[in-house]
């Protein structure tokens, strides 16, 4: 049937269309029914129906801003709209529910249909569910890591392409930058694209959105990275294994997150900015997001498919027990970032953890000597090099390294007695972090002026919560007032 | 912050409620969050949120059609409408789908989110695929069934209270409004409530409504029960254990049934109304829903969940390899009905199996002695009693047992050469019967003129095709064609 667009702006986070009940009728679709939406130029989209009567007449579709974005339509345009069947895949998603392995036309067909929208979200939760219950076999990880590169975007680049990953979980842990900057200046390739937060109060991106654009077309990042070596841009709108975003959003909701599923999230990333090199840091132990038993399991399984698919491999464990940095939140990291570089009163976990990184790239290019790697990075920080390097990759990406904003409202949390720091929650300052507004209000979050093993006096100030609202202050307070045995241990 | 509905009329399957994005952002709310829209009443409902810009004032709230009519709202009325957390049993689901066992009041708190639509449907997903693959133990499926019924909707009824259910699949299948005839004639209450078709091609709410009102309120139920001892309705929108309704819904995207689930789904309908006696009949063999090993294990567990909730109950385990009763559509299948119950010309095998499941309920209850329910059951239907029994609940449910159109388009199958039947495929019966047009269209469906184990001269008509579209005839008849080999086998 063809039906002409009009033109309601609506946003509802997936395909959806709103049909009137009387075609409805006609086209015997009911609500929740899947039709293809087709454009004039033949571009398609599958979309979920909602029935109305009044909003639109029953010759006209609405379509929601994502179907208007990706078949460009315009009002008033025809569109041709086709009740669906049930996609195969949807069998092949029951296939694996009850726990028989799949084979690769068939992961195939799978990543197709949720690349292609013809999955709707209730579907994709039993595909992920499938794959956190009953695991998938090396083959299957490597058949779904293949289709998701071939479902999006790749960039192409020429020299020696170094990644950095890290499975993340910890607060403050900004070393991505320090160690883009290092390894670039010597020449390295570093198209380095990044998520925003999702649980934590900062993502790289949120980090240095505080001062540049993170946000460019992928002939933009080209052209980024043919100037200064490297970026430090946002990856969520370049259609990098676009299918994986939709995988993390839904799996968001429940916040699980399967090994297969976690191992193709990063390595299709990589794969398709055509990485050689990979560098996965995986920070374990108490309060990280894994154990260190856990982190060893990942390791093997990254080793294995590194060779699979020809990457020259290291993956790191790091000490992920307490927070890295002073600062927690986009601006109070990035003044970290900008300390440890300019060789100003660094953070010191920050700089150790983020030389070592460096270090070990360096080593697996070539580029240092095996156990020199450490040396060399340290070197080219105290040059000035890296500094150097980070404010190229910021002037390119039209950002500068200006003053920073005073956050309007803080609270500084205080010794009630003479005590001795044992360990910092990571889940939960991450958590106070995000109530005091990170990572939209970017001067929020915390800075710890004291870490592990330091010795505090009574009435000296721990630790202080910033942020731009009276009411998120108030928030976070009561979440540390609920929370502060667990918060702060100490002796 | 209060916002005035605006009234549009959009259906959506689910809450779902339109805020302008200006709002939106005030509130730091995102497309797909979720709020808890209150009246003026305090009842309440959370709705995921859609964003939009044009079609509603920043002031304004659009929703769809089911909050409008579970909040009784008016345009104009002014609702509050607040962000919401994340509820707790989202890590419930989680700890489920970790295969660890869940505590009763962790299973009530799941369950009274999915009533009150705290949970999405995608968070519904997760916990469906949880107990999909694994599983729960019978104290877990007890907590389930109990939550279910709780959730919802009771009738209470004097008398014995008898029920019975069948797990379906098998095509014609038509039995329940003969048993019900035949029980409630001797003075047994049979509240029964029927499903509609889901996959199959007709339910015996479809089959009824042929001939009568299907749809009561619970009041209008008991009315006609202290009538006629029983009725013959359908249980969709009588809130009675509606969570189970939601589960289904989304079970049916993806058309698994856990084990669990499908004992609860039975169950706790049985005991919202009040059953003290039931019968399960589960068909199984080639071409059922389920094998004969898996009917012997759902038996088992029904038996014990029957003592846990004080039900006397009678599991039989019957004949599912073959259609049951020559027509298999709504009208079709209401014509072999009133021919059971006429005495005229009846399907040998439907009378069969309903008269021998009539029995085991009159022996369950004691009104016939060990080994003579079905001597009694039979006496009953051929004197005359049952059919008078069915007339009452039709007329009093406003029907009457009129004259049936006759369908428009017609194909018959015929022998291509002497052959005997080995076997009909109830699956692929039904499709072609839902292909047809049922359980929509009325008249559409199968007759089968033969049934297994008859032969049938060259040219002879095997079966017959009804419907009202020549178009779906086509696609009926070129299903069949694609499935020749599989629909009958023959020697």
């Amino acid at each position: 049937m063809r039906l002409k667009i009009k033109k309601l702006r609506f946003l509802t986070g997936r395909p959806v269309c709103m049909i009137h009940e009387k075609t409805a009728k006609k086209m015997s679709l009911h609500v929740g029914n899947r039709v293809v939406i087709k454009n004039n130029h033949k571009n398609k989209i599958i979309s979920i129906v909602d029935t109305v009567s009044g909003i639109i007449k029953p010759n006209e579709i609405a379509v929601s801003e994502e179907i208007l974005e990706i078949l460009a339509l315009k009002d008033k345009e025809f569109v041709s709209v086709e009740i669906t069947e049930h996609p195969k895949s949807i069998s092949l998603i029951k296939k694996k529910l009850k726990g028989e392995k799949l084979e690769k036309h068939e992961i195939n067909e799978i990543i197709k249909d949720i690349a292609d929208n013809a999955l709707t979200e209730v579907e994709v939760a039993f595909f992920i569910s499938a794959v956190y219950t009953k695991g998938m076999s090396m083959k299957e990880t490597k058949y779904l890591i293949k289709a998701m590169v071939e479902s999006g975007n790749r960039i192409n680049l020429n020299g020696k392409v170094v990644d950095k990953h890290c499975v993340g979980g910890i607060a403050g842990n900004r070393t991505t930058p320090i160690v883009v900057s290092i390894c670039a200046s010597t020449g390295l390739i570093m198209p380095k694209t990044s998520s925003r937060a999702i649980t934590s109060a900062a993502g790289t991106a949120d980090v240095i959105e505080t001062i540049a654009r993170v946000e460019f077309s992928i002939e933009e990042i080209k052209k980024i990275i043919k100037k200064t070596n490297a970026c430090l841009v946002w990856g969520g709108a370049l259609g990098l294994a676009p299918v994986d975003d939709k995988i993390i959003k839904i799996e968001r909701l429940i916040n699980i997150d399967s090994t297969p599923q976690l191992l193709a999230s990063i390595l299709s990333k990589k794969i398709s900015v055509g990485s050689k090199y990979v560098l996965i840091d995986i920070p374990c132990g108490r309060s990280a997001k894994v154990s260190k038993k856990q982190a060893i399991h990942l390791k093997e399984k990254f080793i294995k498919l590194g060779i699979i698919f020809g990457l020259k491999m290291a993956v790191v464990l790091t000490d992920g027990t307490e927070p890295i940095g002073n600062g927690i939140g986009p601006i109070l990291e990035v003044k970290d970032v900008i300390k440890v570089l300019k060789r100003e009163n660094s953070p010191k976990d920050l700089e150790e953890k983020s030389v070592y990184l460096a270090g070990v790239i360096l080593e697996l290019v070539g580029k240092a000597k095996k156990g020199k790697g450490y040396e060399m990075a340290m070197e080219i920080l105290n040059s000035g090099k890296a500094f150097e390097k980070f404010k190229q990759i910021i002037n390119a990406q039209e950002g500068h390294l200006n003053h920073f904003k005073t956050p309007s409202f803080s609270l500084e949390i205080k010794a009630h007695k003479k005590l001795k720091i044992l360990h910092f929650d990571n889940m939960i300052i991450n958590k106070i972090a995000r109530f005091a507004g990170c990572p939209e209000d970017q001067v929020a979050g915390i800075y710890l002026h004291k870490k592990k093993g330091d010795v505090v006096e009574k009435g000296e100030t721990i630790f202080t919560i910033y942020t731009e609202s009276e009411e998120k202050l108030h928030q976070a307070k009561n979440l540390y007032e609920k929370d502060k045995d667990k918060v702060i241990e100490f002796s």
